[in-house]
């Protein structure tokens, strides 16, 4: 993929809201709740937005020219008796440019494709990503993505603290004299991303068996010596930026079986990262890791009815959107330089737990740098 | 819309992240952050899931199957060469299941659309809403929409109290010695929220002119004698419901424009929640707001070049979305009972700043119960 050479397309529309679609963020600078129109045509970017968006889309929006919905659709009033609809506004703002084929996310609106199709418009979608650029990180990108990991590495430290202040009794922890749960825990992290203007949604402090199901939030009471994995993964409300990281800690003493997990999975991520720079293909990358669990005695697949070992992807592009391009996995793609990815190997089996450790790293000519800062450690007493 | 009868699909097809997706979220119970595929035929659910979430959909999805990805993708293998592709897996569940013409939401995306029909599959586009059912909130969400409610309510009266405990300096509000400025009330107000699980993202805390743009979050010094407009629409990370809810004060006295302003949209909102019952158009509802504005001196469009008086619809629907069917606006729509919306009239002028408020109602048959507790206060001394 990384060596066909695309051209750029005339013509691009998108319909969506900013706040969750990330290209038309990327591509306008403008956070709208509700879905807007985005038209590219010629190096010219335009936003048509209703009379609720349009003056704060003049002050805020970095495109060549803020459309007013109501005008268009006005001017289109006067030729026939019917309220126009959405489409008949597009049609018209795309007619005036003088566009025809028009290029469009693979995530379009199929009833939006099939209304400009009866309006003579031909879209074509364009799969991932819909803007080659979007994966190469500029300076202000690397440090928005950067400053977010650096709330998350101190949200996490926050959760080593109230963990190390914790007391154990026979099968429980109790802070301030109350059971530890995951849901305390994850109020720690979360309460102090906020606290930074970052958003912790979904965040995961998951115990023991719970961890074995990767997304599984956790909930219940935490338990001393078992693994805890927490991964966190906030939106910073000031850039726009993801961060994601994961560390694995026990409370309390850490087993063998543990112990030596831990340990694998350390040194799994750790010479995945070694191995990332420009030009290397996360296939690759991913197989290294798959072979270095299994050279331990770590098999991947499903043991009774479930999957166990290591069954996602080693990591995945990281910015305006949680999971975007590059993917470091089993499928093949190459990495460039300027691309942010995780990395983060795990292992998960029935009786032991789960553990992983992920962190993001910006990819360069040569190696790799890591972003994201955080101590990893195991037993906390 | 609301008196046509609509038969009910025999196959739908959903190809989204349920964190995002409301429809595959209130049709499955299952939050994945990443789409996953989900079919209904002959009134049967399915979840195709990968094997990082098969196992957790076995236990948390509320469906009648879940299938491996992975499995489906195996008995494909065999019988060419290739890796399938996703819409292969869809296709050989959905001819195992013997389905041909599928319904889709609006939203689906065309890239997939496509690939189905090479297929020889139909999809077919069903405006909103997916599932008519999804408007009517049973007990279960109603409660957990005033749950939420009353975590916001809390979260405003927070803000109010930190207003009361400042103090005026000139042109300034102090609090604890330091300027108080949106971004900290926002603050108060998110970490309040995240202290109950609930996620407070883009809370508007707007004073002054900045607040003429509805949706502008607000920046900067907040100023003793101007507006400061709070709109608060977190989601409960329990629930994965909204709450929607304005209030409008001035930290210390507030001149007689605001004041003349703040009591006009005070009557016209508790007009229109008067006017809110089952039957009613909510067309009308809006349209009485603005002419009760009008009677008033307050005439909305374009002065100075911008937007200016009430230009944004009365209300929305409210739930896993934070707007949702049925709209309270200028398009017509009938409100049915059970149905959840909005009231949030506002007015807005340069030089004397914003003015909204907003409750939420629950829509019954003679009346509407508001579902929001919050004091209405003007100037907070």
């Amino acid at each position: 993929m990384s060596k066909t050479k695309t051209s750029v397309p005339t013509t691009r529309l998108m319909i969506a809201a900013s706040e969750t679609d990330a290209n038309l963020f990327w591509a306008t600078k403008f956070l709208a709740p509700d879905p807007v129109i985005f038209i590219e045509h010629r190096k010219k970017r335009y936003l048509i937005l209703n009379d609720l968006e349009v003056d704060r889309g003049k002050k805020e929006a970095d495109v060549d020219k803020v459309l007013s919905y109501s005008e268009v659709e006005k001017k289109l009033l006067g030729k026939n008796g019917k309220r126009p609809q959405m489409s008949d506004v597009i049609g018209k703002v795309l007619n005036d440019l003088g566009a025809k084929e028009i290029t469009v996310p693979a995530t379009f609106p199929l009833s939006f494709a099939i209304n400009l199709q009866k309006r003579k418009f031909k879209t074509v979608p364009k799969a991932d990503p819909f803007y080659e650029e979007r994966v190469l990180k500029t300076a202000q990108e690397k440090a928005a993505i950067k400053s977010a990991l650096r709330h998350t590495s101190d949200a996490i430290q926050a959760a080593y603290s109230m963990l190390g202040e914790s007391k154990i009794k026979g099968n429980r922890i109790y802070h301030g004299g109350e059971v530890l749960t995951s849901e305390r825990l994850r109020q720690t992290i979360n309460m102090h991303l906020m606290s930074k203007n970052c958003l912790g949604k979904h965040t995961i402090v998951a115990g023991g068996n719970q961890a074995v199901d990767p997304h599984c939030e956790g909930y219940g009471p935490l338990k001393p010596g078992e693994t805890i994995v927490m991964d966190v993964f906030p939106r910073s409300m000031d850039s726009q930026y993801f961060a994601d990281m994961t560390r694995t800690v026990v409370k309390g003493k850490a087993n063998e079986k543990i112990k030596k997990m831990w340990h694998t999975v350390k040194e799994a991520q750790e010479g995945g990262i070694k191995r990332i720079r420009a030009g290397v293909n996360g296939q690759d990358v991913h197989q290294w890791i798959h072979e270095y669990f299994e050279a331990r005695g770590y098999h991947t697949g499903r043991v009774d009815g479930r999957m166990q070992g290591f069954f996602h992807g080693t990591g995945h592009g990281l910015g305006l959107d949680i999971h975007e391009a590059p993917r470091v996995s089993k499928v093949g793609e190459i990495l460039k330089a300027g691309t942010v990815v995780t990395v983060e190997p795990g292992l998960y089996y029935q009786g032991i737990g789960g553990v992983r450790i992920e962190d993001v790293v910006y990819v360069k000519k040569d190696c790799c740098e890591v972003l994201s800062k955080c101590p990893k450690i195991l037993e906390i007493a």
